[in-house]
């Protein structure tokens, strides 16, 4: 069946993934182009209906086991999509569900308030880069699961479990499993002069204009900044919290010793 | 007098700087909003032209030394800016002109086509923050003087020299002076067991898919990887350009002595 009005149901449901409301409603979220779908379908996520342009059948290979899958014209590709020039497909996942962890492990990150859809999609990148094992999100921090987040965290929103909820909680939790909460802020001591930080570390990045709120700074155990060593007021967020886990997972000036973590 | 007409020659100068063409016809580039327009004046920069919102002339105080000045309409103001929501003031300043140090010093950074202008503009912020003494683009790197790139590099623009040329050549004249050419390279040694870096070190990053291009790497001392630990296949080149100025700044993993550098 060729889906060709904007007005079908299907259609519909998925246009709806474009606002935080329409995705909790319905429990999924939106696929768009053929990276964020191949990368979405190898990690195992459950994809429950795929649109493939008319003409670009190929591209259902990408997703193989969806539960629902039709071709459409470029005009209902066009309408469900949020990319300026849309690839051939589109789709809807199963939102995850993780559950917090009873004996969290590694490295995790956590934002506080960060509000740029790029910062959050690009943070959740890196953390993937880093090794973390997770990425926990203050109730007001943006979406991970909109369409520009889904894009710029390039595939790994779909490795990393992703806990949102009220963040001094979440941060109580990992101090009492035995994790060191570690914030960045621009008051805290020299990230560089500090001592290593043990596999069991949260860094906590916060909001871009004011960092993390002091009802979570409270809660750390270090506040670390990195230098300003130029005229720059300030790093972008996602640049921040990249130097603090790459720090945290491989350096910060101390090199650690055969079997040390 | 109030300019309300988007005819308005000053206007049409001001509209035309939204072009990279436009901004080398007239050797002058937009500044858009408060901060911008005052990190500029702070900076020192020659600013030849002001327009203020009516009812705002309170901003004219942003750029006191400014060649002209100007009330206009709301219509007017919303017309010369790029922002969604214009801030009620806007204004051409004069390109910098800076030219290759006979002698360079210091830690510089160079971009080989990074073609997204917010990561051109993060990148400058953060060799700003870095302590960083200034930054080669290559020729097709996104213009720094765009809008888009003027509002990423949150004033860092105006505090170093930015210069654009045949990247090649620049690095071969950087490394006759002394310095140090390391790319950053998925293929390269582990940053994190490379020897520290020396006072003069270029840290080169490459476009966004690709990296660095062979004719630039193969004039590189060193090729260094972070580390991508878990399911990313890569890293943000703004993130990763962080990390590679920080850790050469103030780390990889190596502290330094007193005294050296």
């Amino acid at each position: 069946m060729l889906i060709e009005s904007v007005q079908n149901p299907k259609v519909k449901r998925l246009r709806a993934l474009q606002s935080r409301k329409g995705r909790e409603e319905s429990g999924e979220f939106l696929l768009e182009g053929r990276k964020v779908v191949a990368e979405a379908a190898k990690a195992g996520l459950p994809i429950t209906l795929v649109l493939v342009r008319e003409g670009e059948e190929g591209l259902f290979a990408l997703a193989p086991k969806a539960a629902e899958a039709h071709t459409a014209s470029a005009r209902v590709i066009e309408a469900v999509s949020a990319a300026k020039t849309p690839q051939g497909i589109v789709a809807a996942a199963r939102l995850p569900e993780p559950r917090l962890p009873e004996r969290p492990e590694g490295l995790w990150l956590a934002l506080d308030e960060v509000m740029d859809p790029g910062n959050v999609g690009t943070l959740i990148r890196t953390a993937d880069a880093a090794g973390a094992a997770g990425v926990l999100l203050s109730e007001n921090t943006a979406d991970p699961f909109s369409p520009k987040v889904v894009r710029s965290a390039a595939g790994s929103l779909f490795h990393l479990p992703i806990l949102r909820g009220e963040l001094a909680g979440l941060v109580a939790a990992f101090r009492e499993a035995g994790y060191t909460a570690a914030a960045g802020d621009l008051r805290g001591e020299d990230f560089y002069a500090a001592p290593p930080f043990p596999a069991r570390t949260l860094i906590i990045v916060g909001n871009e204009a004011r960092g993390p709120r002091e009802t979570v700074l409270a809660l750390c155990d270090r506040r670390v900044k990195l230098p300003m060593a130029g005229r720059a007021e300030s790093l972008n967020v996602a640049v921040a919290g990249g130097i603090l886990l790459y720090g945290a997972a491989f350096g910060t000036g101390v090199r650690r010793g055969p079997g040390e973590s």
